[in-house]
């Protein structure tokens, strides 16, 4: 099992750096195993270099269990949210490009076309800053707790996706790999927000009856989309 | 004659993802056969996966003749076009990144150059928004019905593409491979527009009689590009 | 002779397909002997097909000498521009995503920096549109000698390319390949351009002194940059 | 030694050029020696061609002491900055796309970001304009001058880059592999930099804690990012 988990997560890591979302060492990802234990990259290590064996295994205080190397820095974040949200399975955190200038201007991804409410059921929500204090002790398990706070009236697996305030993104799924591809998606999304918002900076919001039928058509108990 | 179909249907919507105008699995390419059977992707099964004798063939009631896959969720829009319009053989839907954010901004792309002009014989059109009505109830087939309002004043041979508000872009051509052209000649035409109306937003239209010159010197009776 | 110009212009017009510059048939290259003869790309031939012995070879009126295909339809403009600048022996043309929006503009691309003074001694000045005559007869001709019009008071060595109005992008120099080199100078220092206005609106102009500087350290008799 | 220093200058060089951060030759690399001598990138050499033994290895002067080709016509600046910096062992020069718009923009890179906190601490200043004469004269000598004037009251080995007025970028770092990732850092920060700009024009600018948090968690003496 634990081989396994390490192989797709070791897999959805590459993948990260091999979609040109990210360069150098600007992301990682993580899955966590149904024993409640968390498989994740190692800091600092070049994805080119990157072997299963080398992913490191925490417990959800953050001790390592597996793995010569030290875990991301970023590893603290992942588990408060793996903590705070059950049905996450699988995370993943950028800098790509597109979404982290929407983080950076502190604004939300708002849904503008169906080719977002295929995926998320809603606007892509920003965190707050953190505080002085809350940057300069506990920093990245802060920043797990500001993304709880803005989901504390959103639903984390119809919006699987957050911009963190003037750093960069988190996304999740059932898995490394579907963690991966929703920020895949978050980034063209991004994009397309972007420019839509230089043609026509007038709220081009989607309505909501369209939102709900995208986003319905995919997921839930009538989805009609994909084979069955 | 299906079997030739079939691998060109299949050879478009792969092109169609090499091309990098999508991601995912984010468009869709059909071919009507001459006894009115139409040959369409399955849904949401990967390009890279995509083997010819996957494609669906449908009939035009959308009733699946071949094929052991659902057809994309798009078939009846699809349909819908083919019946309204008998001249189109192919037909591409992609939701590419800047003909993406016409549709979502609700603006046509206008024609500012001879690129444009040598391929659509004037402005592409956006569609209106659908009401909740139609968007509710029958909605890939509403999305049909929209895009043939919008034409009811136009000559689709010569605009052979579309913006549907909000969602996408559909081009059509002669076949598949020519309507996966199309959609790559408008994802151009729309990244120089947008940029267009950066550089000078006061109008850049072209006037008519360069609109005429190149438009004609590529299609119709007298045209003198290409090879005889 | 001819034999090798085919070959080099077989390549540049291939490293102009490659270079991400074009997409689909949209340039063309042509290189003229000593003798006043002009190796030209036939039209709308697709690129990957293009072989050495596939081009056309024209005398000055226009007339096939050799090759089996038509010449591209763009052959009357660089005729023209042969014919009036003795010191061109290659030519580029093509529809270069932001040079051509300048051109969708009517806007000059300026200079804003050594980047461009390494290449262009001054503004790339952007034609006048023709007028409906110089269009519905002889069209590419008279491109051709609005491009003339253009350089009246400017020095063709000193500034290898122009921006043809609503149309796209003319560059040149001592053979084929520097026309292509030039083009793809002319994209890059076009997209600088674009982005440098939006930045900072107000004019960024270089200083003569810095063009002077920049331009005669790589051309000219007191030229220092490259090997001897 | 040497030999070490030349490959690993000639890699630098070569991997600047594959990054896809600048065309043809539109950038150089160099690394200083312990005995202060300075291996440095031929002029004008395509990087295609560019082997070991090809590069050009100078003293504190200038002078050549090894090498068949002319050094890089830059070479003088490089030299400006090894003599007033002992810190730096690597310096890359580029004209990459966004952090150039900058400079022709005369605007700093301001720190929007924890990407940017990252690797930069503090904004990337952009040097004053070289007055005539500085120009005319000692020109690439000055260049060094105006960036030491401009880091005059800011430390380079916290601010490892700076932008050149209406010219271009140069990084640095413990050697020439550092100083082209800094290069590569550099132009996306400029490019979510830019656009940052356009989302939210207001002032996004990093608070002080936040930016302290991030540089000193990748550098110094407490730094816990990467492996010990």
């Amino acid at each position: 099992m634990l081989t396994e988990i390490k192989e797709r997560c070791q897999r959805a890591n590459c993948q990260l750096a091999s979609s040109g979302l990210i360069i150098l060492t600007w992301g990682n990802v993580s899955e966590r195993t149904d024993d409640d234990l968390v498989v994740i990259k190692p800091s600092g290590v070049p994805y080119e270099e990157l072997k299963p064996e080398h992913m490191v295994v925490v417990d959800m205080d953050g001790k390592v269990v597996e793995g010569q190397y030290r875990p991301s820095s970023d590893t603290p974040t992942h588990l408060e949210l793996y903590k705070a949200f059950p049905s996450l399975k699988g995370i993943c955190h950028t800098h790509s490009s597109y979404a982290t200038v929407f983080a950076q201007a502190g604004q939300p991804i708002a849904c503008y076309g169906t080719t977002h409410a295929d995926y998320f059921y809603g606007a892509v929500p920003c965190t707050r800053s953190l505080t002085q204090q809350e940057t300069e002790s506990a920093y990245e398990q802060n920043t797990g707790k500001v993304i709880i706070e803005t989901f504390m009236d959103k639903d984390v697996d119809a919006i699987p996706g957050v911009l963190v305030r003037q750093h960069g993104v988190f996304t999740w799924g059932k898995d490394a790999m579907q963690a991966v591809e929703r920020a895949l998606v978050l980034e063209e999304l991004a994009k397309m927000n972007y420019r839509t918002l230089r043609v026509n900076p007038i709220d081009c919001r989607l309505p909501q009856y369209v939102l709900d039928k995208h986003y319905l058509r995919k997921h839930g108990a009538n989805a009609y989309y994909g084979q069955k």
